[in-house]
């Protein structure tokens, strides 16, 4: 069990052993987290730093609490009061927290490839510093899609999660696909485990070219509906997108109602589900469009609170494999 | 000496045992503080996540500091750059920490009951988390009370301070009693100390109907006054309280200048009080206004600089005991 | 090697042996940066409070980052959110954190004399609380003087920095210097030091009385210049200075690009210059204004990172200083 990535800037590539052994890290330090003290050494005198350029606070004090269990330091970068609105390149930001001792950079920016190109500068200069995509613009969110991948194989087998559970499952994906960053990163990951994977929404935010997504190393079958039902049909996972209101003014959606008419999960459309089917968000969650309301508060079938709990040893996971292999 | 409270949400029903149990804590955690080292163990592994709604320096870095003394990790919730501006409920946010591994939650909201709302919901979850009121709109702040009554029961006796110190003490509380979560958890913790309690304000800001802010269990007496100098007659403390300028605009009063002519408290007015008496203020003070600023600066008067030391020892103590007990 | 300075709020009457002290101090530290887990427990128990009435991301996270190393606690104050704004005294804002427990406070803020205003009412009161200069106005920023110093004498000689390396070297400061703190703080330490200190930049923002800038104890010269190329013959050492873009709708400047081809820092220009020149610039940096953007990637003429380092090392030694001596 070795690891050589460096940086974690998308699933795209991943491979199943790769997949496998960041489960595998997970599941340990899941039973740390469950010890009294919660906390272990192994990235002392690590400097991870938060550079959250979109501001975040879900995504960032769940990488904070994992850096602090790893016992690493952690810097905190804020937009608003930094030298960003004085002038300063993002690369130049980034090498002088790289400056200041930075291991790890986890990087949020609203726009795709700002974390890739911070990479490239930190190995043109040959720094050893590990950059880690918080999320990018509509490109990707690997540390979300590792966590759903997390949250499902834990439920499918607890002691030893592993990718090839997924293999042959049905997994719906619902929503705002094109805007979403974290449902490409789901799409990479569950094609890669083998499941079917099924993405359900209106044609405004499913375009066909969805269709083409496939890596050569991937044993699943991808699906585009724009209709729910057919979709929902003996699934065995339901994984939906938050849907930002930010849409309709763009005149890609009628109305929330009549978004939540045809394409909101409700208990009624569960019934055509697989009876043991799970429903995953990745937050926050508009009650009443999305999922119902009711539905979300059903412990029989929200996997939601399980995300948030796998989000912590996920990203433990990361910043140790990342921290300690270069 | 057993602790059984899970939530803090307001001391309007706390026992003389509660109180006691508390002081003797707080007393206890103020050694620490003077010790070397400064820290202690006691909640190693424990996350404390500050979520103050409504934004506040001074309360959250006491909260900040005293979890920190106790070894516990701190989450800070920042409400501007938070999923709230997207739409998520604030028992959900409240869910998401709790999912992340919170075990306290501290609440401050512009709104009274918020911290009941979540209390309920994570009772009704079975969490196990615990919710402490850091001021809940007009009702309560508690733990503010709890640092005026440890500064006080310190002052008469401090290597053994216990609420019973209090009992027949001539107690003036002075200002915009109405608005004030501050002089409500005061006047639950001195009635029950059986002080004697003198509010005084202009009646806009101090209705008759506090007359009947009373519990079974209290032995003190409770009094209204709308002016200052027969209150002020033999008092032993004077508890001013904050004026927000925002009452004028209200028209609640018809001046700063004009409301420190009638309620500020100087020198020339401590001549009516009891010789010994001294003077509290939660902070931030409006000098000149709430208290004359010669006064403020006065160390034989003012215990407005204990009050804040307090706070540290005070909220490591309501930490603990929270976090320890269930 | 003693050290007897409480507070630090400017270089203008620091002696050889406090700037060998500090040098030195400050090489140590960074040995320990070296080290696996780069953490000493020197403060444990010393809590350093940032006060940045400025906003700032670059020195509040590098203070942070030395506390860190240094085992204190930190904690942060934010003007945005804080009592400030509800119409407390900076000097009641101070005396509150001091109530906390805090040791020492690192202030900035965009008036002149704010930090010297604390450091006498904390001394007034005996506080014993340490005040560290974190940038005020125009008037001084010696935590940036001093980490620029030390990185021109580790360049000099890495194992044993002291001041008296720099005597004889010419050294050019270009710009915007009658507004720069930065500036005036590397006046004093440089002409300390006995360098050839030649100021540059056009007459409306480096007037003429600068040339009276000087102390009876400094060996060093100054030179003023309105043009840039006499200066840079035969010049040991650039400090470049930060030009913000408000000085031309003061109607100090004609246009950023006139600026950078009168006073802007290029590969052509350096040839003037002795052949072993290196470039500072105190960050965030204009691209193409004050230094040209190929200049800037240079590692053969830049030290900009190595003073972002040197600045963890220096604050670390200024706040172990600061926070032993006592």
């Amino acid at each position: 069990m070795t690891w050589t990535r460096h940086h974690v800037l998308g699933l795209a590539d991943w491979t199943t052993e790769e997949y496998d052994t960041l489960l595998k890290t997970a599941s340990s330090f899941r039973e740390v987290l469950s010890s009294r003290t919660k906390k272990v050494p192994a990235l002392q005198g690590v400097v991870v730093t938060n550079m959250f350029f979109e501001p975040s606070t879900r995504t960032r004090s769940s990488f904070e609490l994992a850096a602090k269990r790893l016992s690493a330091d952690i810097l905190n970068f804020a937009p608003g009061t930094s030298s960003l609105s004085k002038g300063e390149t993002i690369l130049d930001t980034a090498k002088t927290y790289l400056a200041m001792g930075t291991n790890i950079m986890v990087i949020r920016h609203k726009q795709a490839g700002v974390p890739q190109a911070i990479a490239a500068e930190m190995d043109r200069l040959q720094t050893g510093v590990s950059i880690l995509n918080g999320g990018d613009g509509q490109h990707e969110h690997p540390s979300q899609g590792l966590l759903d991948l997390f949250t499902l194989c834990c439920l499918l087998d607890s002691d030893n999660p592993q990718i090839k559970l997924l293999k042959g499952k049905k997994i719906v994906i619902v929503g705002d696909i094109v805007h979403s960053r974290v449902a490409r990163s789901n799409i990479w990951s569950l094609m890669a485990a083998g499941a079917d994977v099924h993405l359900v929404g209106p044609p405004t935010l499913l375009p066909e070219w969805f269709k083409s997504m496939k890596n050569e190393s991937n044993s699943g079958q991808l699906f585009l509906d724009w209709h729910l039902k057919p979709a929902l049909e003996n699934a065995d996972f339901i994984m939906t997108l938050r849907l930002q209101k930010e849409r309709m003014t763009d005149y890609l959606l009628p109305s929330l109602r009549e978004y939540h008419q045809q394409y909101g999960i409700t208990h009624t459309r569960l019934k055509l589900c697989n009876s043991n089917v799970k429903i995953l968000h990745p937050g926050p969650v508009n009650r009443g469009v999305e999922i119902s309301s009711e539905l979300m508060d059903d412990p029989n079938f929200s996997l939601i609170q399980q995300q948030v709990t796998s989000g912590i040893a996920v990203r433990m996971a990361l910043l140790f494999l990342m921290g300690t292999s270069s």
